[in-house]
């Protein structure tokens, strides 16, 4: 791996210094960029909560959750019951990414008297390697001229992926659904192309269909909040209509996964349904009649029959 | 017809009184009911153009505007090249909306000699009962308990079959996608349906395979903004992805019509793609990042094969 690579700070949206950890605020991109302190656990979960960072920036703020607890132990061994308090509290966060797979994993590790800073420092750097051979694989899954659609956000893969396939010789642009309510696909997506002079194409998530019976969609890649055993994965909401639409025009549907949870399908994930406001308001605009109801699930499941290859995160 | 049937002001979201056009502003709705204004034909276009009214509301515009230059005339015959110009000038306000359709019939009326006044006032009567009529076969295609999904705004055709429904003893209810990124669904169907107290979730366009799975809906309705010769239909940016979906779930989709237009297929009807900065800002506010690109086709083509029945406009 080249080490002066740049990476979108989606890539790694978590920092941590000093026994203090630093969020990106991705509710305020792209007009801020601007990182939050947490120095509890309590903190790191109201911010889990408020969306303040998702997707893979949610494992890396997990094990450093736990990292800055055993250091402000000073040397001390932290007891398994207070790890297992953090567990609980970050397991009940949100439903739909696997929290418990994470933390049970930190949880194994103290059990088994391994010593847990080095594992979770390790676990780490692997996630990150392994995250940046994914981006290659999905490099060699792309043809020069390819026009790519994208929904949601990937945490920085998909510029990744544009720089490895240059490298290669080939030259492959975007096109990003918006991603209502939260608009991750203009906000985080947009911002991380445009930043680094990717050509990209924002569209809203009702025009899929008419661009890709236009011919102006070659291969879609998303991203997976959750694995389940059987290939079935959970995404943002809106992921599943795309790879039905995908299919009916014969568009390759690629998808970037994290190791499988312990779902044996995706009828075993839980798909987190959030507050209507989310939906019927944008930045205090009321986009409906007072009174209205609306209903949000904020993930769907796709099933493997739809995906033609997953990107898997080899651990 | 009941003679005390109340219609939601989107059924005949423009009127003509002494000479002067008032077109209902759809794009300040649900905040404000206002209606702006037309005295000349120029006003016209400009207010087709900016979308302040759109589907009937159009058609109905068109024919007020013809009816006002023969008042304005006052008894004397309005020349053909004056009739042709105005017509010229209607028909390239908006590509997807046979428009020539109309200002054709108007012309054809006057060429033949007929009484155009008449024709006019004629043709509105018969469109609105036909339109009452294209409820009552809504209301017979549903059944109790149903929860309809539409999409985009129907002008007042959906109330109406909510009415007509239960009557019959059917009660129904509505799911209705926004529709980015105009959101008649949110502004004009959800204040629609909640002004008469009739029962309506709002989703995200990006939810209807979800809800779908979800088992959540039993059939859709929508309208069209043009149906061709082969029974494909144009219709608002969207409509296309729901019909996929719909067929993959195996759920009856219908369509309300206008008369079929000139075209013989949905290939021969014109998509109008209008400017990006519709998508990218909402009431000012940036979506996405500056610089960044943005496609909005206006409209999609639901071919014939995925429509499970016309509803007619019987004229």
């Amino acid at each position: 791996m080249d080490k002066n690579m740049k990476f979108s700070p989606l890539f790694w949206p978590v920092k941590f210094k000093g026994n203090t950890i630093y969020i990106l605020d991705e509710t305020l991109l792209p007009k801020k960029e601007k990182y939050i302190k947490a120095t509890d656990y309590k903190q790191v979960c109201m911010n889990i909560k408020q969306m303040k960072t998702r997707a893979v920036g949610q494992v890396i703020l997990v094990l450093y959750t736990f990292l800055m607890v055993i250091r402000k132990n000073k040397g001390k061994k932290v007891s398994f019951s207070k790890l297992e308090r953090i567990a609980k509290a970050i397991n009940s966060t949100r439903p739909t990414l696997s929290f418990k797979y994470l933390t049970d994993m930190v949880l194994g590790w103290h059990k088994s008297g391994m010593p847990l800073e080095r594992c979770i420092l390790g676990f780490l750097e692997t996630l990150k390697n392994a995250r940046i051979n994914q981006a290659k694989t999905a490099a060699k899954l792309v043809e020069n001229n390819d026009t790519i659609l994208t929904h949601c956000n990937v945490s920085g893969l998909l510029p990744l992926t544009f720089k490895f396939a240059k490298t290669k010789g080939k030259r492959i642009k975007f096109f990003v659904t918006e991603t209502r309510p939260y608009l991750q696909g203009s906000r985080l997506t947009a911002w991380e192309f445009i930043r680094e002079g990717i050509p990209v194409t924002i569209i809203t998530d009702n025009m899929v269909a008419q661009v890709m019976q236009e011919g102006k969609i070659d291969k879609v890649i998303v991203g997976a909040d959750n694995l389940a055993k059987n290939g079935d994965i959970a995404n943002k909401i809106g992921t599943y209509q795309i790879a039905l639409v995908a299919k009916n025009f014969k568009i390759p549907f690629y998808v970037f996964c994290p190791p499988a949870s312990s779902a044996k399908t995706g009828k075993d994930i839980k798909i987190e349904v959030r507050p209507d406001k989310e939906l019927l308001q944008f930045q205090g605009l009321n986009l409906a009649p007072r009174g209205t109801c609306g209903y949000y699930p904020a993930f769907d499941i796709t099933p493997d029959n739809l995906i033609t290859k997953h990107i898997g995160l080899e651990v």
